[in-house]
């Protein structure tokens, strides 16, 4: 207790006059309203069931946007709904959430009420246009451990979420500006509006037994009236009658009662239903004259477990070099590079050499080989790890004298007198690795705060002999730096790619996508491994877990990288404007990024960075 | 990056043959499974869509059983399922959960599955049952703020219920044992089965436009038979064949498909796919011969706040004393103390007076009269609210010489010289408010661990003048000491009344039930009073909050305490065998309670002191 107060209402009391006692109308102290007396005023709602379209939709729940980077949590408190101003690149995919809150229940079991979430079409003035379903897309945010993270895709025409008592749901909202999209002001709308749960208007539909019993009945009327040799007109007249009986009596089934009330036309028309009683978010898209680029400036690389999907999927492991899929996925202009598929030939049979060679000759020869490297080893520790790379390296620079090799580390190898110091043996690596590797890639973990540090490692680089920096994140580093754990705020997330243009790396390694745990089945529940932080190596799930459908389910983390990856190409453009060194001053004086533990921790300064991009270098 | 390992792969290496580079077959480093090779084992699911009738719900979904007092969050992982053995008296409820996860999803929207949970009925050898539905009941545990707390009743014969992918659900089901029940073992089991969602099979009802289609078929078939003069028999032959025609198109109508193929006899009997793919949780419930008296022995009283009912369910203040259901209400055997409805009457006009001169009239007449107490003021604070109490005492004193006062109080009055000390002005607060009070009622804060401190209480009070010490909690005490917040464990909850009956309490209030934010509609969000413990003053929730019932629903907080004062009575019993010394000596030995901070964690030691009475006390 430490106010001393032990109970509310000697608390309350101190806001009220001090001759009235503080028990209500009836003995039981304390339980009067207390400091508050507000929550919802008197209304039309009524004391009976709530038919949601007869109501505004604004009486019955909360609506109010939130930006991409806010992990809507499922006890997220209202606020005020407000029109949702965007801005974008064409190529660039702009995101924003909406959340839901129920006010009342107007369900009838188990959940608090369904609501539908109908989009427009964003139209500028000249009748150019985004289109829902292509360039505007809706995906419920499911919780991962707790965390709002999965990104369910919906219908974006006609979708209906289920809102639960005493919890915030989110829906992801994100724009796609095409390529040839005309610049201009965008506008449209979003309609939420409450409505009857499916289970519960299935109550209009039959039952089995009904549609059984109507089955019976038809047989029956069809018996009596099938054509036949007829004794006698009496003999028809009764069967007639007979039939108008039976058929009268079908009629009078409850099923069929709202068609004669309302002469089959149903409830109100969902247009009128938008324009009545739903919620409106109004939504303003500025596309400007700006076009990311096809192929990312920042090559930035990411594993996906070959063996996480063939098992998962049942699926044979293996697809040859010169399959024809295999040369559109690489000659794709958004793949800025990849890792040659590549069997560890430390066996060294002859078989696995010559497979390995007849692979390098194929791909040497096309036009994707640029975009090529060999991942030899991840981390190499010691010498023996070191002699193999170089090993490696000699038989794959026999096949092609091009070959580039990326080698990630954190430190340099033990057991040699490379350095006095643990930091300066993991910077003289590339003495030990040159030619050997051409990628060196080390962890942002080595930094730490020390941004500082970056200079030692680019000045033992050799950029004449075609080397590169690039860095990664896995399980370190960890809060508050920036990294893509579940749990970690969404700035946190974006400023991963920040934390990579500031620090001047020209690529980034992301060891992991899909590296949740071993399943035979492909809806089975994702399971993160154990001895890594959670969301480590998962950034999308398998559909099937959430779904019948097949497409996989981006993460907010993946959304969250994609946009740090489109604030690089902002940055690049607004440097080659007017220099790096007023980039870097751009991104600090903004409050966006100014170390490893100094970044946003909100979305304002985000928006104010990209309008500030915006506003110096369009036309 | 505390272990020094900022990578899985080179943490995963540790435990490989160092000559293996720790590269999946295809290059990008670390992706291979590490640590665990465990997760699903290859099953007989397939990679299509699954049909949970088809297979075992087993493989599935995770069921196992939690105690009462665990707070089943939706991360909880899975356990091994096993035998629920339980042991009640007559008149006691005993409950514990069933915990669901699904091990994969069989839904195809939204949700990983459906389950349904069926229950039989509880026999004995002699033929004697707990029925379902009236002594064994299932409820939902639905999360407030993130923690499992209100019950949500549902239908014990056919629930229901839906999974979350990633999702732990529990369920919580209750053994009510009537007083007539004969002792003995009960046996049963609670079936638990993936099915299809409701919303799928929906599928095979008919949609509306095929109902309105059916309709307008069947008056125009309606209309061709109908009575009248016919001209002729061909007219009679046509309108036959016609009927026929249009009732051959319905009949080919989608919808009765199935009747045709199954001639009506539906998807599998349930009984079949309970004895075929359900998972069994086997349940034993020991009857003793022990019977719980109706009338609680410890008085415990809750404030309920009519003006949150009133507002909320728009009803008008204020019941006459005589009114026919108040009798009923104050009779009822299980109610052991009651506050008398008391409007202040500090304004003191004539008219307030006479009224309660009246409802005292009325009251002191009935039997009941003996459970009334009267509870003026809530911790009062000063000499100028001490003399309210004495005077509206003295008042009441007038009205019936045999009337209870309760004051509750944490601390003696200031600007009085009661005493040197804080403590001590509290203890001596008897001597400033008899006779005007009859039931002292003190914070449990003010012991805070200092159980010794009771003596010093009790040695003021009169007990031959009627006087009694009873205890409350409210915000205070705090973790880790016994109170009914949300997000202590249950334990904790359960706790409260073991230390009322360590400490030697004859009574027990609590400030409020009901005691949320004002709303006007019945359905309306609950929302717990800002500057309160997130659950204090709130026990029990408005059913239709949660579906279309208008039965309150209880929180595991309120079991919680029901099932710590049937401890109480197991306590009463065993002490009054072997004495108060060895009751407390079984509370200690056991480990279910020593001090306000240290009591069990877990349930084990619960089971153990019950069935230590129970092997002690039987017949």
């Amino acid at each position: 207790m430490e106010s001393g107060q032990p109970n509310s209402a000697a608390a309350a009391d101190k806001t009220q006059n001090s001759s009235v006692p503080p028990v209500e109308g009836v003995a039981g102290g304390g339980t009067s309203y207390g400091w508050v007396d507000g929550g919802l005023q008197a209304s039309s709602l009524g004391n009976g069931a709530i038919d949601p379209t007869k109501i505004h939709s604004a009486d019955l729940l909360h609506v109010w946007s939130m930006p991409s980077t806010a992990n809507v949590s499922q006890q997220e408190a209202p606020r005020p709904l407000e029109h949702v101003n965007l801005l974008a690149a064409r190529n660039e995919r702009e995101s924003f959430q909406i959340a839901l809150r129920p006010k009342v229940s107007w369900a009838t079991s188990g959940i608090a009420g369904s609501v539908q979430v109908q989009c427009t079409d964003l139209c500028s003035s000249a009748g150019d246009r985004l289109v829902v379903g292509q360039s505007v897309t809706l995906r419920r945010v499911v919780p991962m451990l707790g965390v709002p993270d999965a990104l369910v895709p919906i219908d974006p025409l006609n979708s209906q979420i289920n809102l639960l008592p005493g919890e915030t749901s989110a829906i992801w909202v994100s724009l796609n500006v095409p390529c040839g999209q005309q610049p201009g002001l965008y506008e449209g709308e979003i309609f939420i509006s409450a409505v009857r749960a499916e289970a519960e208007s299935r109550g209009e539909s039959l039952t089995k037994s009904e549609r059984y019993q109507l089955y019976k009945e038809l047989r029956n009327c069809i018996d009596i009236t099938e054509p036949r040799d007829y004794s006698s007109s009496e003999e028809m007249v009764q069967r007639l009658t007979s039939a108008s009986t039976t058929l009268r009596r079908m009629l009078a089934l409850p099923s069929f009662q709202d068609c004669q009330e309302n002469n089959g036309l149903g409830d109100m028309m969902d247009e009128d239903i938008m324009n009545n009683v739903a919620v409106r978010l109004k939504l303003s898209l500025t596309v400007w004259d700006f076009t990311l680029p096809l192929t990312p400036s920042l090559p930035a690389v990411f594993g996906i477990s070959e063996t996480v999907i063939e098992d998962r999927f049942c699926l044979e492991h293996g697809t040859k070099a010169d399959h024809p899929k295999a040369k559109e996925y690489y000659s794709d202009p958004r793949l800025a590079a990849y890792a040659v598929p590549y069997a560890p030939i430390l066996s060294s049979t002859d078989a696995a050499k010559n497979s390995l060679r007849r692979e390098v000759e194929i791909l040497k020869s096309e036009a994707h080989w640029s975009k090529s490297y060999f991942y030899l080893w991840d981390e190499p520790l010691n010498m023996e790890q070191y002699d193999v790379i170089c090993s490696i390296s000699n038989e794959l620079r026999s096949y092609a004298s091009d070959v580039r090799i990326l080698t990630t580390y954190y430190c340099g190898p033990s057991g040699s007198e490379l350095a006095p110091s643990t930091f300066e043996a993991f910077v003289k690596v590339p003495n030990v690795l040159r030619p050997h590797t051409q990628i060196f890639c080390t962890s942002e973990w080595v930094l730490g705060t020390r941004e500082d540090l970056v200079k030692d490692i680019v000045a033992e680089l050799r950029p004449d002999l075609g080397e590169e920096w690039w860095t990664y994140v896995c399980m370190g580093p960890s809060d508050p730096q920036p990294n893509w754990h579940l749990g970690m705020r969404g700035t946190q997330h974006r400023a991963v790619m920040w934390r990579v243009w500031k620090e001047g790396g020209t690529g980034f390694l992301y060891w992991g996508t899909n590296c949740y745990e071993k399943a035979m089945i492909p809806s089975a529940e994702i399971c993160f491994r154990r001895g890594l932080p959670p969301g480590d190596g998962v950034l999308f799930y398998p559909g099937e877990v959430f779904s019948s459908s097949h497409e996989p389910v981006a993460s907010t983390r993946l959304e969250r990288i994609l946009s740090g990856m489109q604030d690089i190409e902002y940055l690049k453009l607004y440097s080659s404007r007017y220099g790096r060194e007023e980039g870097l001053a751009l991104l600090e004086k903004t409050g966006v990024y100014l170390g490893p533990d100094r970044y946003a921790l909100d979305h304002g300064p985000i928006d104010v960075m990209r309008g500030e991009v915006y506003r110096t270098c369009r036309s």
